[in-house]
């Protein structure tokens, strides 16, 4: 399971119930782990009664006093954030985040932070992160509830998950220069075939390349075609 | 806004709270059209509560005593499922939902359906959809809270209302034998240019074919591909 090693981080929770429907959102989505620093009111019968079936997330959860207990193991760092701050930061969205926290799993332990209720993270704790992540939202009310918003990061890790990892490709994509040289070329063959005619060249060309930007074309790809047209070439 | 024709309707919701943490996270993500059928409690001190800075859309929220009366104007109808079903329905990620409702909410007003805290929709409501909907969720525990299912949908409705719309293309895709045909012409050219040896062919078709599968050639590309096939045997 490439979940196992991807930790959400509570911080400074002030309404149990909140921590409660987080294991709740996190279970439904296959994450186990759970960090709570210094939640206001933890065990709570509240948190129970919103965790429904998730019980087992919540008594696995670790409290700790400081935000560097919760992360001190982890590899890759990412907090949710809302607000843009400051000075720039890399940014994710909820998709990228999941993209990227399953990529590195399998190298290191990951944690996600979440932060306070009316506040979110303080810029101290966003300059913990590697990342930070941007739930998109109406710009006339941006205010997920903490466990909505962990739901919803956890939907697109679980999502991600199940979606096989995009294949290895075997060579590079090829440089934009090297792509332009191919279409150069393409167009001087097409000329000296009469295909193309200059004075009257109409969509042709455009929908030449329309077609080949749509591929990508691989570093092999475009050795391939220029042979192809060094072969027509060296025919006429 | 792409958003304004699509509509959420809760099925008998037991808990105020999870009536307005749906308001909440529908404001979030833009959505403002609440239908509640059959309500357990509502209005509520307790829906109030959890609707934080959403309560516009509870105070808009309209109350009807059957399902009928929540979706008799719409045209698109989807239901949340988590179960399978005896008799297989369309069935819908959120991600193709999301998708589906955004394409059509410019012609017609569309309903998306949640059940009951314990139970879901009945299998009677069901069969009132057009489609149905499936949030994937860790197979040991599908309970997502109905609020945490509205958002993880409304979350897909606003991030694919952001994207523009998939651009009209020019032509249909090729059909599968006329691809074929420019491949079996291709490769009798690259023979006669000498540039493919039947005797050691290595991988140089499969690369071209992956190339062009890659890209998905329309009609007119096709045309243009075989016209220059067309050219180089004319002029050798």
């Amino acid at each position: 399971m490439t979940l196992t090693n991807i930790r959400i981080v509570l911080i400074n929770t002030s309404h149990p119930g909140n921590i409660g429907a987080t294991a709740r959102a996190m279970k439904t989505m296959g994450l186990a782990e759970l960090y709570l620093v210094n939640p206001a009111l933890f065990p709570h019968v509240r948190a129970d009664e919103m965790a429904s079936g998730a019980l087992d997330v919540l008594g696995k959860a670790v409290v700790t006093d400081h935000l560097d207990d919760a992360i001190s193991d982890c590899g890759l760092v990412m907090g949710a954030s809302a607000r843009s701050r400051t000075i720039p930061w890399p940014h994710l969205t909820p998709r990228q985040c999941a993209e990227k926290a399953i990529l590195e799993s399998s190298q290191t332990k990951i944690a996600i932070l979440f932060g306070r209720e009316q506040s979110g993270l303080t810029n101290e704790e966003l300059h913990r992160c590697h990342f930070h992540v941007e739930i998109p939202s109406n710009p006339a009310y941006r205010s997920l509830n903490v466990a909505a918003a962990v739901q919803v990061i956890a939907y697109e890790l679980y999502v991600g998950s199940l979606t096989p990892s995009t294949s290895v490709w075997d060579y590079d994509y090829a440089a934009a220069q090297d792509v332009e040289g191919f279409y150069i070329h393409l167009e001087r063959i097409l000329v000296a075939l009469s295909f193309l005619k200059p004075e009257a060249p109409r969509q042709l060309m455009t929908r030449l390349r329309r077609l080949f930007n749509r591929a990508r074309l691989d570093v092999m790809e475009v050795n391939i075609l220029r042979g192809i047209l060094n072969a027509i070439e060296k025919k006429m």
